[in-house]
């Protein structure tokens, strides 16, 4: 199976509140079902998620009774966001349920615990796709805290073994310096452990939480076992299909030597 | 604390597909709001999911793969009703976060399997109410079956241990007779076994899946322990409200001796 993050860029205007990109998700989802593949889809939060959750500080766990109503909106919001991908799954022919991150697991001071997979397995053994995302989570440790759709997709990548695993932005891939600023800007078509430790640290990129670096390893955490990890841009019509079809794209790719 | 079941009558016309009955759940958030007291509040489907489920005999289990489409519908159908309920619980001040049963927990030959309930807890210690319903839930025997809200209640009532549960429906209570064939029917004011075992056992109510009869039974499960069960008619505005302040209302009470 085939592990894939809409990243939050992507699905949402990350500018405006709650914004959802409905055309771009309408065609991702159309490319996965034409792939023929078997996918699980993660997505991020986007403009649903980070205005109210650095507003109140909710990443900062819990500190008084003023953020409740505020976790609960996040979680609402999220929510809602979810609905609307996975009636596009649904719709295009995907048969997909929502298995909302923080309803479901705890964290363990920041970490995803996810013990019991059954639910996730035994809808994925029917033809059923869990659709999980980035969330707040009731942590044992900080009272809640934000999990983001990384964290999640770690988790499944243990779980359900992907041959490959693909993150979907709205740009090409990572760049050697910050593309906005720098003209000769080049894009880095494959990452390692040199490239990692030879890039600028602090490149930031509309989608990319933690900048650049903070992509990479998570990138290279993705690609442990031989299977790589690609960053692809969904802005782009047919990317992500032909990515799927095993045909050359712009993207970068993450691989262990 | 306090455990109330939204029964599918009273939050959704049950004659028509996917029809929300706003006005009536936002008054009953409001009433819970006014009470001041802690409670969790349970949905049931009505016509969210009574249809397609009925339809596609998903409560028979997994018997192929035409089922699925139907499986994910349903599923995504129940979360668009909860959403809404989730909404009015939120805007009426009581922090809620939607907890769908079948994302988060599996069944076992029909049993509603809860063997960590930390997320519930830790919403709940927080000041926010996880709202279960009742939903397509995946069965390690079976594939899949359905849930009802009714068993969400027993899971709930066992982990909460909660003073007092109250079912919300569309009548007074139950009756001895089939009120709508006999003028003579007599509310009855107290359950006890001993009622149950001498009440007409094919009665029906439109908001009773299983009878009268089944619901006694659910009503008696569910007082264990000195604690008492009210079915009242949360359609008469102002009923729910006088119930949690305490007041005497027309509804029907189980009692264990």
């Amino acid at each position: 199976m085939i592990l894939i993050k809409f990243g939050g860029s992507v699905i949402t205007d990350k500018s405006r509140y709650r914004t959802f990109n409905a055309d771009i998700v309408k065609r991702l989802c159309k490319e996965i079902k034409d792939s023929g593949e078997k996918v699980i889809v993660v997505h991020g939060a986007g403009s649903f998620g980070h205005v109210l959750a650095k507003e109140h500080n909710l990443n900062g766990g819990f500190k008084d009774a003023s953020q409740i109503p505020a976790v609960a909106q996040v979680c609402y919001d999220m929510r809602y966001l979810n609905e609307m991908i996975v009636k596009e799954l649904n719709d295009a022919g995907l048969p997909a349920i929502s298995v909302p991150t923080g309803s479901c697991f705890m964290m363990r001071n920041r970490e995803l615990i996810i013990d019991d997979a059954s639910v996730l397995k035994s809808m994925f053994d029917k033809g059923i796709m869990p659709v999980m995302f980035g969330d707040v989570v009731m942590d044992s440790e900080l009272g809640f805290a934000i999990c983001s759709g990384d964290q999640v997709m770690e988790r499944l990548k243990e779980i359900f073994d992907p041959s490959r695993v693909i993150f979907v932005s709205d740009i090409d891939g990572l760049y050697d310096k910050d593309p906005k600023k720098n003209k000769d800007a080049k894009l880095i078509e494959e990452v390692t452990e040199d490239v990692m430790n030879n890039v600028e640290t602090d490149i930031s990129v509309d989608d990319v939480t933690g900048g650049v670096r903070g992509k990479m390893e998570i990138m290279l955490k993705m690609c442990s076992g031989g299977n790589d990890c690609v960053l692809v841009n969904g802005a782009v019509e047919g990317r992500l299909l032909s990515l799927l079809k095993g045909e050359e794209v712009p993207c970068t790719i993450a691989r262990r030597d």
